[in-house]
């Protein structure tokens, strides 16, 4: 690896806007960043084709059983974890579905971990320890695109004739010479010569965002656009689904919340019981015969 | 906390783009997500002020010997982590200066630890255990404004005359009522009803990246646009830290490669030591005196 690769990676160029940032007021920086951030928003709308497209062989593979698997090292392997961390608050689906894996194990998620990130013989081991096989799917996420933690996990991936995404903030890198599906997020030079936890990391969190939101959307996880399959394990979550359950069915706050007892706190489970009057094992007999999605179950 | 309280959040209001989602082709979902996003930057924009006054309470407080603390629950919390724990890799400080906490404890960083946020005294033991005082800074993050967690914390931080931020996405909110500089990023519903991971969440890292990025140019931790007090701790950081020796100094990879060696791998001190033509003792003294700011340091 020459210095002059890594000098010449978009993401660690300097941004010409920044050159003076130490001499600027407070409010300009700030101002400076929230015009940088713009250039995510721009940058994510030229590539929504290639994310529609990961979307779709994501819901491919959870449908069939699969699993989605993140992998990164540093920002972007926090960013993994975070996105798989919320999709069982969210959609009621923990690590048998969407897991998240970073560099370093989990002592990374606050602490770097030296030379992590250069490790090509960890993720093979990472992903072994989660018996990752040809059925599931994996995401290597890498601001460069070049962290030999991800290529490596890539290539092992293929092998096993997994399907695979990248997602990265250059054009051309090693990890697109490799996956399956590309997304390329252009934000430009960072503020902070190098410092991709700034606008690359956001432009991450966003787009995995969007592969898990809409992927669940798509395998019939909400009802229009109300989370159905929230897994109500606090106050906040357990009102949102007492709410939920009201505006659907048009009934009392009281009335909902015995519902949602009734239904064993899963608001999908009260709808139907509610709507189709059967009761909770009939309830979940129709949903398991409709691959759990409501409107297909209603109509049963 | 009665439900209609929860239901009138704007956090939690319904998305009238996003009714039929369920509906819509991915390729439809995707671009509406983005779409959603550019309210981010909108929101932002108009809070500027309002972020570049709690920039300068944080650098005062640093300056001061004090630390930044970040509290939240589930994703707000998450970020906090997320945005403390660049802090090392990219000015070279640690937990001595910015600290992130979650409810519930690291496990909740990948796992939702059951009414963790409604937990109104573990923040009180989880700020003791980092001994947290009035010299501190508390930065309060939640989506809604109203997370018990938060609030409690928030009142406890007030009581030993710590300054206090409070970070959330509504306009009025019990946080709000409680901390000196108030942050209000109205994003607006989420395309999910209530997922605020999403807007809400992508909002929260944004601002918190400013918070450290631009306190932490404040305090003389960069040089120009250049992260000169990187920690090096992987092969992409080492060749980053080479890189802008080269830059900076106008000298070649190789010379720059022994400069960082002999400046024991900080480049600050590199930079001082060629400059001033001064040894390693030396030039670590000219930081000291100068608040280990470099182009004071220079001029010394």
């Amino acid at each position: 690896m020459a210095h002059n690769n890594v000098k010449n990676l978009l993401t660690e160029q300097r941004n010409n806007l920044s050159t003076n940032i130490d001499q600027m007021s407070i409010l300009e920086m700030v101002q400076l960043m929230n015009h940088e951030d713009q250039n995510i928003i721009n940058a994510i709308a030229n590539v929504t084709k290639s994310i529609a497209s990961a979307v779709d062989m994501i819901a491919e593979v959870i449908q069939k059983g699969g699993r989605l698997v993140y992998i990164g090292a540093g920002t972007s392997g926090r960013l993994g974890v975070l996105d798989a961390s919320e999709c069982l608050p969210t959609f009621g689906v923990g690590e048998e579905t969407v897991i998240g894996i970073i560099a370093g194990g989990d002592q990374a998620l606050r602490n770097p971990v030296e030379n992590a990130e250069d490790n090509r013989e960890a993720v093979i081991t990472d992903l072994q320890n989660i018996n990752f096989n040809h059925k599931d799917i994996l995401c290597a996420i890498a601001a460069s695109g070049r962290t030999p933690y991800c290529v490596s996990g890539l290539e092992y991936a293929k092998q096993l004739g997994a399907k695979t995404i990248a997602l990265a903030c250059t054009e051309y890198n090693p990890m697109f010479e490799i996956s399956d599906t590309n997304i390329p997020i252009l934000v430009g030079a960072e503020v902070i010569t190098g410092s991709t936890r700034l606008k690359a990391g956001s432009a991450q969190k966003m787009v995995l965002n969007m592969l898990t939101t809409c992927s669940m959307i798509k395998i019939g996880k909400t009802y229009g656009n109300l989370m159905v399959d929230v897994k109500p394990t606090n106050e906040k979550l357990h009102h949102r689904a007492v709410n939920m359950l009201a505006t659907i069915l048009d009934i009392d706050d009281e009335t909902a919340e015995d519902l949602l007892k009734s239904a064993h706190n899963h608001v999908k489970t009260a709808i139907l019981m509610y709507l189709k009057s059967v009761n909770y094992d009939q309830a979940i007999e129709l949903l398991a015969n409709n691959q759990s999605r409501l409107s297909e179950a209603l109509k049963d």
